[in-house]
C-alpha cells in the first residue's frame, strides 16, 4: 500500500486565508514537502509554519534562480523522487503549494512526475487571482463577461488582444514587466482601469491604482484590469 | 459608527473548504445574508450552516428565477435595504457567498449598492474554478500559458475564437448549455481534450470525460479544457 500525494493550496499568504481541509491536514502530516527558491526561505512553508507538527519530515525542494529549464527540471526530478520514496514506504506526503496548487503552481511539475504511479489528492486553495480583487476591492465578473488571465512576460501583441477582448483581465508575474505593461494600457486608454497589487494579504501589501505603482514590482504581484462597462446594479 | 459588510467567500461546497478566517467571522456574526433561488433552501447558507450561531438574525433575499433584470433588481434593493438598516445601527454583518463573492457571485450586486456608504471587508474564497480542475486531477495553467474564464451562454463565435487562442478555458454556467458547447468542441477536435464537472466537492460530485457527460447538466457544474500542449516535465 503506497501513501497518498497531497497538494494543499495555502492562499496567497494570510495563514488565516488556508482552509480548514488544508488546515487539518498540515496538522497530520509526518511528512512535508515544498518549493524553496535558490535556497531562500520557502514561502509556501512561512504561511504553514504554525500549523507543522514538531517532528514532521521536511522536503525542501530547492529550486535555482536562473530561468534556464533544464537546472529546474533536475531540482524536481529530484524532488519527485524524494517524494516517492516517502510514497512506496506507505507515507502521505504532504506538499505546500502557495496559493491554489494547479493555478500556476509549481506543484504541477511534481504532479506530472508522480500522479502516473501514485494516488494524488488536490487541496484547492484561494488563488492569488481572487486575493488581489478582494484587496482591489474590484469585482472581477458577473454574469457573461470574459475574465482572461495573462501571465505579463507574454510580448504586447498577445497581451493587446487579449485584453481587448475581455471584460476583465488579470496580469499575472508582473515583477519587471511593469512599465511596459503600464505603458500598453496607457495606449489602449485603460491605464485609469487597472489596479496594482502586490503580496496581498500579507502584512506589506502595496494595493495602488496603476498609475502610481512602482516601476520595479516584486514577483508576488499582479495587475487588475476591470473594465465595469456595468454597474452591476 | 457603522457596522462594516463582509463579503465572506465559502467556497464550492463542502464545508472545511472555508478558509479560517470565513469560519471565524461566521462564529462570531450576529447578523448573516445570503441569496436564496426562489424560495429554495440556500446553497450558500448550507455550506456555512454548521457555523452559523443560534441566535443570529438571518437575512435571505430571495431571488426569483426570471432571467428578466427587473424582479432580480427589485430583490438586491430591498436585501440591501435590509442590510443597510443593520449597518447603519452599527452592527456587521456577514454576507455568505458560494465560491469568492467577486468570482461570478452574486454579493457584486450588493456590492454595488452598499460599498460606497459603508465599510466593506472581502474574505476571498476558493472559487468553482481551481475547485473543478482539483476534482478532474488537470491543471489548470503553467508558466506563460493563458487562462480563459468564459460562461458558456456566450454565442458559438466568441466561444470559438477565445477557446481557440487560450492554453486552458474554463466554461461557466454551462447547465442547458452543454449538448451545443459539447458540439462546437467535437468540431474543434477538442472533445477529448474536455472534462465536465458537476457539484465539484459535494457528495453528488460527478466528474466524467465531457463525451460521457448528460445532455443536461446541473447549474453548478464546469466545462475543463486544457490543452496540455507541454507535459510540464
Ligand atoms: C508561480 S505563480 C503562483 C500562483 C499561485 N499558485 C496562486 O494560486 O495564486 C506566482 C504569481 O502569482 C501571483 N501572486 C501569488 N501570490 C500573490 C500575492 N499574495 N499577491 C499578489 N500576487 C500574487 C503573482 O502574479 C506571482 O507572480
Ligand atoms: C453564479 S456562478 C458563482 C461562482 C462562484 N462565486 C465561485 O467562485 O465559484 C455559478 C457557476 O459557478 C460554477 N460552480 C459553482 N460551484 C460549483 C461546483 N461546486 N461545481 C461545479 N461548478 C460550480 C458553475 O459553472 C455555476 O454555473
Amino acid at each position: 500500500m503506497s501513501g497518498t500525494l497531497h497538494g494543499v493550496g495555502l492562499g496567497p499568504g494570510a495563514p488565516d486565508l488556508i482552509t480548514l481541509r488544508a488546515a487539518r491536514l498540515i496538522e497530520a502530516a509526518r511528512v512535508v514537502a515544498y518549493p524553496a527558491l535558490a535556497g531562500a526561505p520557502s514561502f509556501a512553508r512561512a504561511i504553514a509554519a504554525d500549523l507543522i507538527a514538531p517532528g514532521a519530515t521536511e522536503i525542501a525542494i530547492s529550486l535555482p534562480m536562473s530561468t534556464d529549464r533544464a537546472p529546474a527540471q533536475a531540482a524536481y526530478d529530484a524532488g519527485a523522487a524524494d517524494i516517492a520514496a516517502h510514497l512506496e514506504a506507505g507515507r502521505d506526503v504532504v506538499c505546500l503549494c502557495e496559493g491554489d496548487p494547479f493555478f500556476y503552481g509549481s506543484f504541477m511539475y511534481l504532479h506530472a512526475r508522480l500522479a502516473d504511479r501514485f494516488p494524488v489528492e488536490i487541496v484547492p486553495g484561494v488563488t492569488s487571482l481572487t486575493a488581489c480583487a478582494a484587496r482591489a476591492g474590484r469585482p472581477l465578473a458577473a454574469r457573461n463577461e470574459r475574465l482572461a488571465v495573462l501571465p505579463a512576460p507574454l510580448d504586447d501583441a498577445t497581451l493587446r488582444a487579449r485584453i481587448a477582448q475581455s471584460e476583465s483581465v488579470a496580469l499575472m508575474k508582473v515583477g519587471r514587466h511593469l512599465p511596459r505593461v503600464r505603458r500598453l494600457l496607457a495606449e489602449m486608454g485603460l491605464a485609469g482601469r487597472a489596479t496594482y497589487v502586490a503580496r496581498a494579504s500579507l502584512p506589506d501589501e502595496v494595493v495602488l491604482p496603476l498609475e502610481e505603482a512602482p516601476d520595479t514590482a516584486p514577483y508576488f504581484s499582479m495587475i487588475l484590469i476591470t473594465k465595469g462597462a456595468d454597474p452591476w446594479l
